[in-house]
This record gives structure tokens, C-alpha cells and sequence, in this order.
């Protein structure tokens, strides 16, 4: 089983996961997953989380306190992989998520505001990663996103109707397109290879079609492939 | 007043956004958000809105009906900007979300299982996005990122205690650390120069220190600027 736990600001933001693939992993007792309140372990008589930044700016930072408090609550011998989400932090891949669900306990630390107290990042976070080049007001959704993209590789997350096998990255490329019934839609038919049930050629034309979007849309994956 | 519509099959995920700065934006009338159940659109006895796909191959693809006939209710003349969350997308960036800002009408289509029937994405969707190179369970959590980020560019969403100014990206670099009270934190200082007071200083040090994050994390976003 693989514990994560995210520390937020927002722990009820976290009850849609209960609607995805977490969700029916927690259900099936694969992953153990708790938001946990970051404000409970503040010092402050009015459970204060935040205040001005030094040096002067915009927004409020997060204090260290609380946070540091609730990581050594949480994982006082330091058995989790402690990630600080920041678009700061080396960017989220197919296969950093792949790293990511080999760990039995994993703690995503959710920033709020302008940011958190560097102190606390010195002395706690083994990693900061980053989701994409954009900033979000919080790091909520973003270890929403952690979340979903690693369960998928905890084994037995994904039941054999799901598999990895043909999805975008899988083999570097990304996935052809898919059709379903009916044949035709509002005058667009659906190729005729994938009716003939030939296997061979289905094979032949997803591969195809994968490549041909690949370069058309990110040629820089198939960079290290063959040399575009 | 920007509109922005999910069409997804599990709306209730979205009830989240209402702690978000999306939801404070739908508080004072700014943003006008609205999950749409694509299900209710199906015209399948049972609104069933997915089948096995042709070819063969793992999980389900979403059917072309449901989706073709919610999105022609919603937008029946094209005045939204037609959004489909997918790995295969162009990739969202800072820049990208400013230009998203920009539309009034936004409708986001959050595709679920392996993906969605090809012909209703090429009768109807103008733009495929994607918020990084991994792989969800479903675009529901990647419409959260594209309304959260873009949102934060809209006229009035934002505070003018939580400005752009200083936030990574926006000068094409990443952010400089943050300090807060108290000045020593286990045996951690603020550094010096944050404690004078002399704003030139600062902006030089902050300015120093997003360089050096820049050029140690992510020497890519300077390429453009120095060279490197």
C-alpha cells in the first residue's frame, strides 16, 4: 500500500480525488490518502499561517512553523519522499511519475499565496517539482495532479480494461486516435482499417497515425529517436 | 464578466474550485463557472456515453452524441472558445493562459477512459491543450489547472495584494525565496539584506537570486535572454 499526504491550507479541496482513480484505489485499500490540515499545527492563538514577506512585496508567505510542526507530526523519522510543489521545482513527466510510484510514502506539501518560508524548504523537502510552466494561486490542484498521474503506476491501480500500453508517452509518442460506434457521425466515417479486423494492419496504422501526430505537434519527442 | 463551461462526466469534481481563487472570482460576479454533465445529453436509453473502440485495444472511448449534442446545446453559435484537455495538446505556458484570459467564453472539454471518439474533436473542438507530458486518469483535473491559471489573469480576480509582479515567468525568469517572520527560525536566518530596508538592495538581491535559481534549475527559460 502507498501513503500519500498532502499538507494544505485547503483540506477540503481535496474530497473531489475521492471521484477519481485515487478514489477507487482508496476504496480498494491500495493507497492511503489524507489531506492534512497544515492550520491545526500553527502556534498562533489565532492559528495565524501566513504573514508579510521580508524585504517588502505583494501577497503574504506561508510561516515555517506550522509546517515544519505538522512534517515532523507526520513523518518525525523522515519515511516519506517529502516533494514542495513550485513552479520552481523540475518539471512532472511520464517518467518522473513512474519514480514517484515506486515510493511506499510520498508527502506533498501544498504552498499558498506568494509562497512558503525558504527556511522550511532547506530544512524539510527532499524535492520540488513543478507541474508546467504556469502559476496556479495555490499548490492544491497541482498536487491533485501529482496524485492521479503516479497512482496510476502503483500496481493494481489501473485494472487490465486500462493499461498503460497505448497511452501518449508510453513508447515516446503520442496516442493515435480513437473511434467507437457508430460507424458513421454526421457524414464522417471511421477509417476502414479498424473494421476489417485485421491486426496486423491496425497495428500498422495506430503506429502511423501516432507518429504522424507526434511530429506534426512535438517533434521534440521524437528528437532523441531519430535525430529530428 | 468571462464564462467559463466544463462539459465533463463527473461535475461534482468541481465543487473544489468554490475554495479557489475561481471561486472567489464567482463570488463577485468576475467569473461565471458552470460544470456541465455531458450525461445528460446522451441519447441512449441508459446515457451510457462510452463504448468499446474499433480496432480493439484496452479501456473505453467516449461516444461522439453526447458530447456533439451538449456542446451545440451550450455554444449553438460558436462563441465560445472550444477547448479539449488532451496529452496530444500544445502545452500550456504563462503565455498561453494570458491568451485564454483574453476570450470571454470559455468551454473546456474534459475527455475520460482512453479518450474521446476523433470525429466530434474534428467537428467541433477549435484548440487541444495540455498541461504537461504525463498522463491523467481524465481532463478533469487539467480543466481545474487551465480555469485556476488562466483565471489569475482576468481583469479584477486578482487582489492587488497578489499581483503578477513578482511571480515566476513573468519576466521569463523563476522566483527568488521567500522570507517571513520570525528572523531566525531553527538556527536559520533571514538573509541580511531582506532586514534594511534599502529597497534597491533588495530588488538587486531578489533579482540575483531569480537569476541563479533560473540559470541551477531551468537554464532553458534564459536561452533566449543571454544566449546561454
Amino acid at each position: 500500500m502507498m501513503k500519500i499526504k498532502i499538507l494544505t491550507l485547503f483540506p477540503a479541496m481535496f474530497d473531489c480525488m475521492h471521484e477519481s482513480i485515487v478514489g477507487r484505489a482508496i476504496k480498494s485499500g491500495i493507497i492511503d490518502f489524507e489531506a492534512v490540515d497544515i492550520r491545526r499545527y500553527s502556534r498562533d492563538k489565532h492559528f495565524k499561517c501566513d504573514d508579510t514577506p521580508y524585504g517588502g512585496g505583494a501577497g503574504m508567505v506561508m510561516t515555517a512553523q506550522p509546517i515544519f510542526d505538522c512534517i515532523n507530526a507526520i513523518d518525525p523519522d523522515h519515511e516519506y519522499l517529502r516533494v514542495y510543489m513550485s513552479p520552481k521545482g523540475e518539471r512532472l513527466s511520464d517518467g518522473l511519475c513512474r519514480e514517484l510510484a515506486r515510493n511506499d510514502n510520498l508527502l506533498i506539501l501544498c504552498g499558498h499565496y506568494e509562497g512558503v518560508d525558504q527556511r522550511v524548504l532547506d530544512l524539510c523537502i527532499d524535492r520540488e517539482i513543478s507541474i508546467g510552466d504556469y502559476v496556479l494561486s495555490g499548490g492544491e490542484l497541482a498536487a491533485m495532479v501529482v496524485a492521479d498521474a503516479t497512482a496510476r503506476f502503483v500496481d493494481g491501480v489501473l485494472g487490465c480494461s486500462d493499461s498503460h500500453e497505448d497511452e501518449s508517452f508510453s513508447d515516446g509518442l503520442l496516442e493515435y486516435p480513437h473511434y467507437t460506434r457508430p460507424p458513421e457521425f454526421m457524414g464522417l466515417k471511421v477509417p476502414e482499417v479498424l473494421l476489417n479486423g485485421n491486426h496486423k494492419e491496425i497495428e500498422k496504422f495506430r503506429r502511423q497515425k501516432s507518429e504522424e501526430i507526434t511530429r506534426a505537434r512535438r517533434p521534440d519527442l521524437l528528437g532523441k529517436k531519430d535525430g529530428e
